[in-house]
């Protein structure tokens, strides 16, 4: 199976990516943990070029290209031969992030999204678990910290604010495979959680 | 205006873009002399990624995808600011080497290409010159050198005169916009054909 993990930043989402995929190996699986952007090694180089530089480096729809071209790398050449061997792939983050980013700095892209994702993606997870939490307390709580990576810094509350709306949204667009599950309930519970649900 | 020029490697095509570019600064236009992949920023730092590394570095698709994202860098932050403020842009290179490369590698991929372009390029230069040559003759000529970048080197004969089909099939499908001007002319003859056209 191939599971994604998304939220806003300081949600926990990598940590419960890793506890997940520990679990899944505990009970003897073949697993591979992954992220986005990068993944592999043709989406990592791409990915350096996402998160380098000012924060107009990139138009939005440039960045959207060197996006799907990271995910293409990524799905080639890690995620679909990981599944093809019978293994599970286990990723923070996935499409979703992009079309969530997207609508939350320029709605009028979704389009452009969608289209790009029909043409060379196509793909999605097999399940989609969204740690839900309240941006002004991920804040409180330092967890959302800086990543040392500029280009997403500094975006603020309303923007993190936005964000969580739209995965939320999302969730509503694909209700099989999306599922929310409440992020402040602490690591251990939010872990049971995700391993019932898996 | 926006002119392009394409041909095979040995062509000549940068030398007389080259050529054309001084020969209308000598006439007190504004010309802006650039080249694909790169020409922009950002442009220039993706096409690093498309040049350097093993030939199986990208796939088709991922390829194309980080062509159309330094072709979308180029337009927005140099061509279309140059042809804004009514200056001449000469490009060795645009969107019809990504249509004849993907044609000669992969031709399953035109309609790929195509909307990708439709999508997030639709620009097409106001005029188009192919220099042609016979690719054995550019080779004996040892025109047709090294660029020091790997990964578009060593595709052989065979390759070069796919490509040289594909220029010339290309003109009959955009007759409007491209011209072809027989290479073997000499760059002197070449040169005042181009100025002639233009």
């Amino acid at each position: 199976m191939f599971i994604s993990f998304e939220g806003i930043d300081g949600s926990g989402k990598s940590t419960q990516a890793r506890r997940l995929a520990d679990f899944l190996r505990a009970r003897g699986h073949d697993v591979v943990l992954t992220r986005e952007p990068g993944g592999s090694d043709g989406a990592e180089a791409i990915r350096r070029l996402l998160v380098e530089g000012d924060p107009d480096r990139w138009s939005p729809e440039t960045e959207l290209l060197l996006f799907n071209a990271a995910r293409r790398d990524h799905l080639e050449r890690l995620i679909l031969p990981v599944l093809d061997r019978g293994a599970w792939v286990v990723s923070d983050r996935f499409a979703d992030s992009t079309r969530v980013y997207q609508g939350a700095t320029r709605g009028d892209l979704r389009e452009l999204v969608d289209a790009l994702h029909g043409l060379v993606i196509r793909r999605e997870p097999d399940l989609t678990v969204v740690i839900d939490m309240d941006p002004e307390v991920a804040l409180s709580r330092g967890l959302a910290r800086g990543s040392g990576e500029d280009r997403f810094e500094d975006f603020g509350l309303p923007f993190q604010q936005k964000l969580r709306a739209g995965f939320l949204a999302l969730a509503g667009d694909f209700p099989d495979r999306i599922r929310i599950v409440d992020g402040m309930a602490g690591a251990d519970e939010v872990a049971r959680r995700v391993e019932a649900l898996v």
